[in-house]
């Protein structure tokens, strides 16, 4: 597997756009466009959110009873979500002006949208942002950019990527945008994320896969515990790499797998990097726990206490709240015998390997480690964050991605709709 | 029931006291001491946290094996958590030398910590703090009030409540002190709560009333959704008020409940109230839910919700995330036959019977309602915002306070150790 420059528009045969339609903000691109020459098998996870905006629904429909689609339009600015029946309705209009344009089918037409809960997207600025992104729609990198751009509302940074993998001799290609600041809190996977890939591969298989990845990946960041009503992640799969069909249990399904993964984890990370305000990515990872549900609960637990989360934006090495939050997760463990270090990126992997030597252990079996305050305020000054948790149980693990909690965050969110 | 002037030295028999005894701060009180002329009836709820502080073992043990107690001595700074072995030496000694002083056995002593997690207590101050408590001791008014004042950290003012009740005939009075800025999400009850009473009640009958109220007061309350290692509601009844043993199915054993219920209800919104860097009290009610577990944790899900709380500082009447946050509480409920308003405290009684005249409809059954973005703004401007749901689901409600998200949180939270 092979990181390359781009994103969604690298596979084959994937056209993209991002241009400005002037549905809330000005001066800025607001709607973003993916478009396939061929037909794509698609997959998706969704907001397990009881409120679901339109556009979800829209897609769930499309991604559960189809399984196939072959373009996306998304907006920002406003989320159709609260927006009843005139919501989906406005959907419906989205898509069959989309289809009508590209001549394709409208239920072949995935849609998305994100920013304010409770308003009507303005449908006529909608029809009229469709016209600017068909006669946009470049399977150029610079095109894949600009749709990146597109679909941001309070991120600081643009989050596309791109790789190649070989499957059975045959080089595929996988791209990828999403975008999510704030309302993050996945229990299916983020705000807006998109996958493309010209891998030949069928709904199934992609869906099992998908359904799998998540749950290491965008289900364990978060950052502010709010689960939002918009979240879509969707893989869009046009074949055009023409490898033979991906199957589970064969080489080429985990080195699929891999790359899919790699691709999910990065922008899961980055979006957790992005966290509205965020000064900081923190990464916790729980090893030897009973089973891969507890670690990730308690992973999960620690990123998202506030307490936990300001503290690290104070750069203060204040572990009580760690293993508080640890504590009320709801998973069985012993205080009295397990370890907490600040860790780092290099060796996490001898880490997972029960050598925690290059970690600072600031916690072990009932009572605080004699450690350096010094040297533990510097590592919680650096822009990423390691929290390592050794629960001397089992043989289990799980990493999750945080953010600290800033005055931004709440400056951000005070006013965001103003 | 009658409110009265004064806290825990307000029922017969009970003396406090609160003293300097420089553990952490200095020029401040931070050592409390409650003291009842005869031994207590005494009940207790504690964290659910599985890392529970020294002197919650300690109480738990007391409160479960025996049952009864005379003391309670409480010290701020440090919370005598995660500190191992030491930490529980540290809770035998306070209470043996308490003991000694106060001439009783050192099993009926409780204690009681707060402040920051890791540090061992230094027990030479505690033991000077104790002898200073014994000899400051005293049954007036301002003694409690002393006490009040030693056991808070954050808190920007201290919390106490006394009323009176006629049980079949006889004046019983009730009395109370709290504390709780941070790390508040009890699922137990909160950091601190005493509560001392003359009635005579036994132990089987206390402990299930308390155990009953505060499902419905102390563990409806949340600041940042931390549930913290120390959590302590104990309630201590000497019996001096020479009532009739209160009894389940009697009018005095409603009479009583309902006293409790309103200092236990009082007492928990005031800490909500003064939730870390507070500017508003945020109550929720949830109405015409199938059930009051799912009412109650609707209710919790709005009050917890960091977008809301940000929302409600900015006093932005976003309420796609009000919807939001009851759209992940993980409780089934129909989107698009629902109602919420912004509701009053005048009004509340009305709207429980199904009357919500006196609300401001802002959605209603999928889609957002024509209302006032000006006089909503002046409802989210009050020191006390209400949020009513309407379910329309079926009989059952339940009530939760929080407080909204200010920068001070963070900035609190950021150099709190420092």
């Amino acid at each position: 597997m092979k990181q390359i420059n781009g994103g969604i528009t690298a596979p084959k045969g994937f056209y993209a756009a991002g241009v400005e339609a002037g549905i809330k903000y000005e001066n800025r691109k607001d709607m973003a466009m993916i478009y396939s020459e061929k037909p794509c098998v698609v997959a998706g996870t969704f907001t397990s959110n009881r409120v679901k905006a339109a556009p979800v629904k829209w897609d769930m429909k499309i991604v559960d009873e189809k399984g196939s689609a072959q373009a996306v339009v998304v907006n920002t600015g406003i989320a159709n979500a609260g927006t009843g029946a005139e919501g989906m309705r406005i959907c419906e209009e989205t898509a069959e002006e989309a289809a009508k344009q590209l001549g394709i089918e409208k239920d072949a037409v995935l849609v998305g949208s994100t920013g304010v809960i409770g308003a009507q997207v303005p449908i006529e600025k909608i029809k009229a942002g469709i016209a600017k992104l068909v006669a946009a729609k470049d399977s150029g990198t610079a095109a894949g950019t600009d749709a990146s751009k597109a679909i941001m509302t309070t991120d600081t940074v643009n989050k596309e990527l791109a790789v190649t993998v070989e499957i059975a001799g045959v080089t595929v290609t996988l791209g990828a945008m999403s975008k999510g600041s704030g309302m993050i809190h996945p229990n299916m996977c983020t705000m807006l994320g998109y996958v493309t890939t010209d891998a030949v591969i069928d709904h199934d298989t992609l869906t099992e896969l998908l359904k799998n990845d998540v749950q290491s990946t965008y289900n364990m960041i978060s950052v502010d515990g709010d689960t939002s009503t918009n979240d879509t992640l969707l893989v869009l799969a046009n074949g055009m790499a023409g490898n033979e069909p991906i199957k589970k249990g064969t080489q080429a399904y985990e080195d699929f797998r891999a790359a899919l993964h790699f691709v999910n984890e990065t922008q899961a990370k980055r979006l957790a990097a992005d966290g509205e305000g965020a000064m900081a990515l923190i990464e916790t990872s729980v090893f030897h726990a009973q089973s891969v549900e507890a670690a990730r609960k308690l992973a999960r637990s620690v990123i998202s206490s506030s307490l936990t989360k300001a503290a690290i934006y104070g750069h203060d090495s204040n572990w009580g709240r760690i293993l508080c939050a640890l504590g009320y997760a709801g998973e069985d463990f012993d205080p009295e015998h397990m370890a907490i270090y600040y860790g780092n990126a290099a060796a996490k992997e001898q880490a997972a390997k029960g050598d925690f030597s290059k970690g600072m252990l600031i916690y072990e079996d009932g009572i605080g480690a004699d450690y350096s305050e010094e040297e533990a305020t510097k590592l919680l000054s650096k822009d990423e964050v390691y929290i390592w948790v050794d629960l001397k149980a089992g043989n289990e693990s799980a990493t999750a991605w945080g953010c600290d909690l800033t005055y931004d965050y709440v400056k951000i969110n005070a006013d965001y709709r103003s």
